[in-house]
């Protein structure tokens, strides 16, 4: 266990060892620490040297300036200057909660960026505002659309974060393939089969072998077979790309730069990866303390439902990861043995200290 | 084979000779038939009936003046007066374009509303003003939360249409369960089974029976298992219901008032159902055209992709649709026998003719 102050720090030294200003650093470091204090350690600290190998090959820039390229009272396109995707979205959702603020809502479509993490860290800024926000990115294509049998789209999340009254947000993130990468490398790291249903072959088979995106194969989207709606979480995973993509002047499609530095980057239809995010004022469409009461009914009506044998509870999305967020800041972040010494790697490399 | 000219005229006159403004009717008429054009076939003239019983049960309002309850430059909260879906939404959407004209995005929010027909009727607006458009509705709680055993969300479409270049719109309409209810309605003519995963008894078991909603039983959201994300389908239908129920002020989750006349209205949470339109003008972003040229590209990206075996063209979302449209302009749309006979007897009880 570590305390998430001491993988801030942390993380902090890392970025700016490399040249990374302080107040970016900042903004970074919570960014990715958010993931593992929220339960999602597969895009917490455990990425850390990826970014650092993406920033000594030239493919982050330091001293990136992030600047507005098109304004209107409610949309922005925001070029994120190669810098790192931790803080140029962060720097966007700012944009648009100002947008928001002044007219109702705001939306900001980013080129030019990176990795950004988990999509949560940046929608739930719009929370203490009375928002609602919103936060998409595109990422490398692993997911097949329905009926390929060859990546085209990323895990390219949805998340949508929202008030509530005595319960906390409502807080859904969520890729819109059938199962995240990060469900796909735990299986990985143990040699267990994954669900049919998660991914295919080069060759288009189902296949259970959790290595199979390795060996040239592809995830399936959200629905997994055609029975059972695949081409809906095809049609989804499509409108992220091109609300982060196509629409922002990123690349898009099997155009987007893989997250790991050893892999080529293939010819280029944009600038770097892309983002999408958003903010609608509650207080736009009705008082922000009805629309939370509302909330919470509607909170209620769900925790009131007869359940399946063998579920105790029916859960808000966003709830598993509060859950998570209170225990580990409390009793500290548990690190997988192979992050520790990655992270311990890193720190030897950089003339940094990490103690776990 | 009937033209899709004679049913929208027909359509026209059920709801005229119920009282309904002409151009009300008009929009109406157009809408509902767009989805018997585009092979929608659950959501066409098969509900004409069912407006027709919603209105003579005084349950939809047949001299209703929908209104702005709440403004800001980027959004509103439109009040539908208990009108017809069909219309409310179209001049939501007219609002929504307004505003994306006026300061790059318009959003708004629907109460008081009632059924509203395929959502892609009011996102397609949006395409010829060179903009993003994007439709939600709610409806009655046929679809369960994962790891409840009843319903409490509709199937909450959502629905978004992005201008191309020289191909036709990327166009999703989704139902966030695992199957839309038209399709269930084939197989309940048809007696023949469904998939499992499309939905559970009243005690929460699987079930292939076609009937299983009349008994009780619920949908299950997208993904339809836990091992295959069915928290993310839970996780959309819910986002949708927030949206276009809980900040519209309409009712929301169990409260969603049945689109069938002789259910009874449970208590109430607010006014009618709700939807969620809206609209991102291209050139808030970058020129539209060059948004357009990237569209083409991302198109032929998919249309490229090594396919699975037996898949003859990997299809972008709203294919299917245009090939259905095209062919049933030219060729008229063919009408179930229970259709006919339907249409027939409403026009007997109206004083009108219809001639398949």
């Amino acid at each position: 266990m570590i305390s998430h102050k001491k993988l801030e720090h942390f993380t902090k030294e890392v970025f700016t060892s490399l040249g990374i200003p302080n107040h970016v650093a900042t903004v970074a470091a919570e960014n990715l620490v958010r993931a593992d204090l929220r339960g999602i350690d597969s895009h917490g600290v455990a990425r850390l040297s990826g970014f650092v190998r993406l920033i000594k090959a030239g493919r982050i820039n330091v001293n990136a300036k992030p600047n507005i390229t098109y304004e209107t009272a409610s949309t922005a396109t925001f070029d994120g200057d190669a810098g790192l995707g931790l803080y140029v979205a962060n720097e966007a959702m700012k944009i648009a909660i100002q947008k928001a603020e002044t007219c109702g809502s705001g939306w900001v479509a980013v080129k030019n960026s990176s990795h950004f993490g988990i999509a949560a860290s940046h929608a739930e800024m719009a929370i203490g505002y009375d928002m609602i926000g919103m936060a998409m990115t595109n990422a490398s294509p692993l997911v097949a659309p329905a009926g390929a049998s060859e990546g085209y789209l990323g895990t390219n999340p949805i998340c949508i974060a929202v008030p509530a009254g005595k319960y906390k947000p409502f807080l859904l993130d969520m890729a819109t393939s059938a199962a995240a990468n990060g469900k796909l490398e735990i299986a990985q790291r143990k040699n267990a089969p994954i669900p049919s249903g998660w991914a295919q072959t080069k060759e288009g088979d189902l296949t259970t072998y959790a290595h199979a995106l390795k060996d040239g194969g592809s995830l399936l989207p959200l629905g997994s077979d055609i029975d059972h709606g695949y081409h809906k979480g095809y049609g989804l995973g499509a409108m992220v790309d091109i609300l982060t993509g196509v629409l922002s002047g990123a690349n898009f499609g099997a155009w987007v730069p893989p997250f790991v530095n050893f892999l080529d980057v293939k010819q280029s239809v944009g600038e770097g990866i892309g983002h999408f995010v958003g903010a609608w004022k509650v207080d736009a469409f009705q008082p922000a303390s009805e629309f939370k009461a509302r909330m919470d009914t509607w909170i209620e009506g769900v925790k009131g439902l007869k359940r399946n044998e063998g579920i105790e509870e029916v859960l808000i999305p966003g709830e598993p990861e509060y859950r998570f967020e209170e225990k580990r800041l409390k009793e500290g972040v548990p690190l997988n043995d192979k992050v520790v010494i990655d992270l311990e790697n890193l720190a030897e490399e950089l003339g940094l200290k990490f103690v776990a």
